[in-house]
């Protein structure tokens, strides 16, 4: 932002400068990144003595008595029950790794624009200068009572796992981390209406999920939570079983709750006469293995940017292509999940995030294709403003039925 | 907030309900906090799949790979250099005490609003469940990369001292705790004017602090630093000298560097023949005491709401009385100090507010009054836009010229 003296800005930030003439200049992700993305801004503006009075002190001290005295009122006269935190520790983004928290903030300030500008949520980015677990849950925990829920991002497994597990055991706000749970929740919805427009039942389907890192377990989870008949696991060396001796606890769960045929192959095997293929691992799986699955399968090839299936060749087997990218048909991106999902539990009070409220997320977001359900239309588009209101109702109204709201 | 389903806001936060008609229609105070008093906001919208492919993936990625490969990037390329954390454990909360971190977020909020409104800053709340000092840093510490800044506030005595140097020494953005050294700036920029309207110069004047919490030890630390003759501190105890041994640290301190006859008395006897009264601590000094100060004297009594020598009292002595009162002259308000200070630094690059800052906010904030000095306007009024211009400029030459920047 540079050292211009005598530029404060007496009224409001600073608007975004034109780009200086510099090798940035071509790339036009650079000039909406000029300065940042977010400010923070006043519901009302400080005009008077009386204003003044009023927002602060001696004004503000009533408040702050009152809710001493009754703490419940905290969420109706602090923003907190309304601001998410967006935590990483840059250990998983995006595709690029560990990249550490300042490199990180530009993907966690992107996400709390998308939190505002499709749930109407104010959220804070928080990335964080360590990578302890420990340490994590304890700097997460101290600042909670600043917020009325917890999006985790970008924090590599199997560390993510621990983290979240122990967060939502000691929060009473939604914690949720949507590298894991919005991706599971997107892909159901799509998975949803796949099988609808092929003419099948999830509970008839047999799936087969590349990758068991944090998107893959959670969504082996929700897969399984919705009733999919069938579901194989498989990472870098090969299938997911009860048999091998590398596996972490998260595998070991894995290998208890899935694969009950007790394959032992590779993942190529696998897809022998599968219906669908769930890739969140990257790297390429050859046509000579898509070519074995089932007649009309179903393939959701997630990486980004190069899927490991390349969707051309897919559509040649395939009745159904999904992929990450928003250049190509059915795009699953998060943001048709976490605004929602987030805008209704805080909505609804909620005290946690649930398994049935995920499912009744991916219900929503696959009601709203409706009418226009095609193979090449399976999810709505990321900009359509009726997800996150349809999302945020069937959260909300799934916790109220749950009880699991103050 | 409530529970209503579907009332999710696509476009924007949600403005403030009507105050529902209850036992806090009354006040207008609640009216203000209804909802909580901030938003964070995007600085551009999100129309389209181009919009969202820079602001989000995948066009936030390459923002994300020059950071990486160049730290340096960050501040132009993500809010974290124009945003401050207001950071509270609630322990020390206006006049409440320890109320701890939900009953203090409206603080917290009001203070964002004031950087917002005064300085164009942006500023997150951050309010702690943990009033452990090593907890407090570690905290603090881990969240900083998401930051330029931080407001240390409304934490008690001794243990802000300790916080804030731990935090100061530990971290390459400015720390400032707003209790200690926005009251100390805004006092010395008072008492300059004070001096000056009663004809007297800072190097002859003899000042007794009453109060050796935080902001009496600040208050004390800039007089000498700014070059007062002679400081003398008072606490419940009478007037600290190195005899005493009840003696904290901070106060063995005092004991040193202040008080240079040894006087062992109580504050009553130290104000005899005395210029200055400087109470930061509640309580009430009798007008026995404030009778026997040097003839026109002065006269900064800023406890609130209730100041510690009555002002109609202390007009029949002093030249010059100062309260933290709006509704009385000369109101003795950090709004004055931190906006423009925190404004200045940040513009600058400052990896710190030294000393020599905070004397530089001072001379700004008590040149802004120019030739309307008089008796009952040594200050200028906190509404005053051109207050955190000056600060900030001021503030910002002083670190280029320390070279205390990054």
């Amino acid at each position: 932002m540079g050292a211009e003296t005598g530029s404060t800005g007496t009224t409001d930030d600073r608007t975004p400068q034109d780009p200086v003439a510099d090798r940035f200049t071509q790339d036009p992700a650079f000039a909406v990144h000029e300065g940042g993305k977010l400010a923070v801004r006043p519901l009302r503006g400080i005009e008077s003595q009386q204003d003044l009075a009023l927002t602060y002190t001696p004004g503000v001290a009533r408040v702050s008595s009152a809710i001493a005295a009754e703490p419940a009122l905290a969420r109706r006269f602090t923003w907190a029950s309304r601001v998410v935190a967006v935590v990483s520790d840059g250990t998983a983004v995006l595709g690029l790794g560990d990249i550490g928290p300042a490199a990180a903030l530009p993907v966690m300030e992107g996400k709390a624009c998308l939190f505002s500008e499709f749930a109407g949520l104010s959220s804070v980015p928080v990335v964080l200068s360590t990578t302890d677990v420990d340490q994590i849950v304890e700097t997460v925990a101290a600042i909670a009572p600043s917020f009325g829920g917890i999006n985790l991002e970008d924090i590599s497994a199997p560390r993510c796992f621990e983290i979240e597990d122990r967060l939502r055991e000691r929060l009473d706000i939604p914690v949720m981390h949507d590298d894991q749970h919005g991706t599971a929740i997107v892909v159901l919805a799509a998975l949803r209406n796949a099988a609808r427009v092929t003419g099948r039942e999830l509970g008839d389907l047999r799936v087969v999920v590349s990758g068991a890192g944090a998107a893959g377990i959670a969504c082996t989870k929700i897969l399984i939570g919705a009733g999919v008949g069938e579901v194989a696991v498989a990472d870098s060396r090969g299938v997911v079983h009860g048999g091998r001796e590398d596996l972490t606890p998260v595998k070991r769960w894995v290998a208890e709750n899935t694969n009950r045929a007790g394959y032992a192959g590779t993942m190529a095997g696998a897809l022998e006469g599968a219906d669908v293929y769930l890739g969140l691992s990257g790297g390429s799986v050859p046509e000579s293995a898509i070519s074995t699955m089932a007649p009309g399968c179903i393939v959701f090839s997630l990486a980004n940017p190069t899927p490991e299936v390349d969707p051309e060749m897919a559509a040649r087997h395939a009745a159904v292509v999904a992929t990450g990218r928003s250049d190509l048909p059915n795009q699953i991106n998060n943001v048709l999940a976490f605004p929602g999902v987030f805008r209704g539990a805080i909505d609804a009070g909620a005290t946690a995030i649930t398994e049935a409220m995920k499912l009744a997320a991916a219900e929503a977001i696959a009601g709203v294709v409706g009418e226009d359900l095609a193979p090449g239309h399976i999810v709505p588009s990321p900009l359509d403003r009726r997800v996150a209101t349809a999302v945020a109702e069937a959260v909300g109204t799934c916790a109220r039925e749950q009880r699991v709201t103050v």
